[in-house]
């Protein structure tokens, strides 16, 4: 054990070097083409990348001796995850000729893609060693890129629509890469959180919640202002029914932290897909009302019945959290687009199919490649974590 | 007891379930009208928002045993608040014949509002129970908007001056409000803080300190620049201030971290007030050293004789934090209008009775009403925490 | 021992008293002439406000018993150090006869200016007594005012140019005046972190590393875009090389989080020069990569061989963290001008010398200045702090 260990850590930093030497050729390559960045557009860039560093880092805090990895790691992933996507949009938007954009503009959109990245951590929380994390970060992100390009040229789905997929992607990818790891043992004390720990979380639960409005508006575009109160709206309604189901889930009526965790952010996330469907506010709210009851529902019903019987394992959540509300939104979204264009039915059957099918594809993508990735990252060559030294990081920190 | 709080806690659900579904449905009727949001308000919305969730949540933090229920329930009164106040918000609009508002602007204006809201919860922090705040919560929303309709009405006080006033209503509806509770036991370790909250309850006051700036700004509309330098340099010399009384005043010339908690912002508190009167930065100091003053003396004072003798109990020390500052703040205003204006005589009398009236009338209102609410929502109908299971939050979370 | 700390407390509230009236009554005097502030800054002055209050205080949050005096006397500091910078601005523009500039303006630059001082605190942090660091804070702040001006008026260089050294004068200022207190003992447990202060001191870094683009462009000036990018994947590249090194250095390929502390900002530090002289990310990138470099093996070669021969103590490594990154990005900035320039060799000679010119000033008047301010308040007129009684803040705080 201890010699597997010490193979693992000596091969950390020649994997990080490589990748950044890499990283840094490429960018003398093929990262060129700014056609001039302009300065209105750095309080989004900052606001998303505030998100993605501090908001998901302290979200990710909740395991009692996992403070250091969960904080740091999503640093790190970060780091690269940006700089790996900003090539790729670059090059991206070669291949599929579209206009040149601004570094500031590509920034900004690596930074909405790497969310999906730090997702897929939180299935994996505790589990997958740095190694792990630091593959599984190229390959999603490689991944999803991939899945975006077959939105765009087989759906013809716009750049901005298949942006929204982020999320769902991020879910699915690590739902199923998850699959791949043992289990923990169900009598482990370390997959709990303290009081600490959840206040911590708390913290960056409350900075995602105000920020998410400005998520919705980077991911769209900059034109949808109505995004904005539909997605705050949103928030509030799903902030309140976090509490009333809660209560209402819960033996003695008590409230559950983990509860308000996960599904506070549901109603913003449901939003975002059809925020340019929505006309008024009260739209938004029923849908913020249902993607918090998914997502309460979807966290009692699936740890305590579906998983267990799967032997599955999904340290944060994210697939309540994130991915219910997400494929919510996809429908609530095809809904709607059906309630406002049945005039027009010989379209609709189109409209009705481009949406459907891209979700699914998305999701199917995010699935094959994360049992891919899962299964090959937990060959032996990876020197995999034993189920009994999980959710700790003293092996990775002095 | 323990059948109290069950029956007590199957409650909530059900009453959060009335009050959203309330909520979307008067959304649906009587929110309508917005007249396009402009892209250009999201900044200062969202530093609002930022302070009213993340600094406020943090600020109240200090409890040592209630940490859970000081974030997690000041996001549900915001979430309930908003909703209801931007509902409010955009029927008076209709009633007093205003212009229409944008959504975003509403929603800046609601989140606002709130604030006194969650000013008043720190004056009951860890002695009222969820039902209770939650009521709290619509009746202050509503008795500040109704205070602003007779200020509007009867003193044709304009609109930014009568949003001016939400820190005086939200201290003095607290005080009011919490003394209807019964006194927690003088030897209860249960109130004290530890180093770790203070510290997390520190983060929260810096918060609000960076943010207040923008504070004025939004309370007192969008063009008043100079109220950002007027505040900052208020600000700055309270911070001092409270350094130095607070060495003054304690026994051998210690620090008290309660002493820099609640008098840091006073200066940013009292400057709100008098900004448009207020040419030269040196004026503002004066006036931040001032409020320091009144916020440390105040707590001083109010702490060691007045509230005992009185059998009263603040808990975070809403009244000197907020309420006398804001009391200074209104009082400076009279005076700097009087200094600048004793060459208009005949109209001076006016402006100074409209001024003192205004401030009069929504102390009154709040005192009132906040009396009114504790002495109803301390009925045994609600079943109100006896006194020594105040200032824990297990009772709640799981 | 208790009578020298008595007599010193006693002395605090009178000098900060003292302080804060000579301030506004120069303000009175000497603090006029605001052109007209444009709301347009106001983001930007946030941001600096945000980084300097909120992200530095929590940055040097990492001892365990000095929590409250981290954050608190931080916040003294900035209060104290803004207003007298910003009277300082505002007369230095009339000595120059540069143009007016608004106050907001003022503060703006004011925070920056601040930044020196707090760098030099985290050399000395746990070691000085609060009557030292409000004194240093004058000094440092008047120190760096005159620095400025030396290499405005002798050397021509720009204003701006002139603001960006306010690191290098920060980290060695510190570093001198740290030279000259007494070594604490190494076998004290009372200088080392715990995991919750690391990771609140991380929770700081987070926040300094996000804004630090923000940082790029306030110092520069507001039409550098490019420092935004440039910037962003120095600071990228940093993060990733930090984990990289950590682990190389490490004895057995754990990662160690002062490394990850000191030198995930390296990059943004070393950018911050030459960001006008980049026009390609990769060029920022391979300098971010050889800042973190320098910072991590810095903080291995200087802390386990060179300052314990020198009997030296750097407690927040704010030489490694600040001062050697910003260096090497003078260095690289003098060899990025000699490649661009390399055609106009007459005119290369000039450039090169006022460029090295400026730093060999700002290094020499900040140590000159350091060595002395330490000598003086190391006296024992100060009463000095024992070196058994050091990284602990009981003695300031109640």
């Amino acid at each position: 054990m201890p010699v597997n260990y010490r193979s693992f850590r000596t091969g950390v930093p020649w994997l990080l070097l490589c990748l950044q030497a890499l990283l840094i050729v490429f960018f003398y390559f093929f990262f060129s083409g700014d056609d001039g960045s302009h300065i209105q557009s750095y309080p989004a860039f900052q606001d998303v990348n505030h998100m993605v560093v501090f908001g998901f880092g302290f979200f990710l805090l909740f395991l009692r001796r996992y403070g250091f990895s969960s904080t740091a790691f999503n640093l790190l992933m970060v780091a690269l995850g940006v700089q790996c996507s900003a090539l790729l949009e670059a090059n991206l938007g070669l291949l599929l000729q579209r206009q040149k954009e601004s570094h500031l503009q590509r920034i900004k959109k690596a930074a909405v893609s790497v969310t999906a990245v730090i997702i897929s951590t939180g299935a994996v929380l505790g589990k997958a060693n740095p190694v792990q994390l630091i593959l599984m970060t190229i390959v999603e992100i490689i991944g999803f890129h991939v899945s975006r390009c077959l939105n765009m040229y087989f759906l013809q789905v716009s750049e901005e629509v298949s942006m929204m997929h982020v999320l769902l992607f991020g879910a699915y990818f690590g739902l199923a890469f998850s699959s791949r790891f043992s289990e923990p043992s169900p009598r482990s004390e370390k997959n709990r959180s303290t009081p600490k720990s959840d206040l911590l979380s708390m913290l960056g639960t409350l900075f995602l919640w105000v920020f998410w409005p400005s998520f919705s508006v980077v991911v769209g575009g900059q034109l949808r202002v109505t995004a904005i109160y539909n997605t705050y709206f949103a928030l509030a309604v799903s902030a309140v029914t976090a509490f009333l189901l809660s209560a209402l889930t819960t033996r003695d009526g008590k409230f559950r932290m983990t509860h308000i965790h996960s599904s506070v952010l549901a109603g913003g996330i449901a939003v975002g897909y059809s925020a340019l469907s929505i006309d008024s506010p009260w739209i938004a709210m029923i849908l913020g009302l249902l993607a918090s009851v998914i997502s309460v529902l979807g966290s009692h019903c699936l740890q305590r019945c579906l998983y267990p019987l799967l032997r599955f394992h999904d340290a944060a959540g994210v697939h309540f959290t994130f991915g219910l509300p997400a494929v919510l939104g996809a429908v609530a979204e095809v809904i709607l687009l059906l309630i406002k264009n049945w005039t027009h039915l010989p379209s609709l059957g189109d409209l009705v199919l481009v949406h459907v099918g891209a979700v699914s594809l998305t999701i199917s993508v995010a699935l094959l490649l994360g049992f891919v990735t899962g299964f090959i990252l937990n060959l032996r060559l990876f020197k995999t974590i034993p189920a009994s030294k999980y959710f700790e990081d003293q092996c990775y920190w002095e």
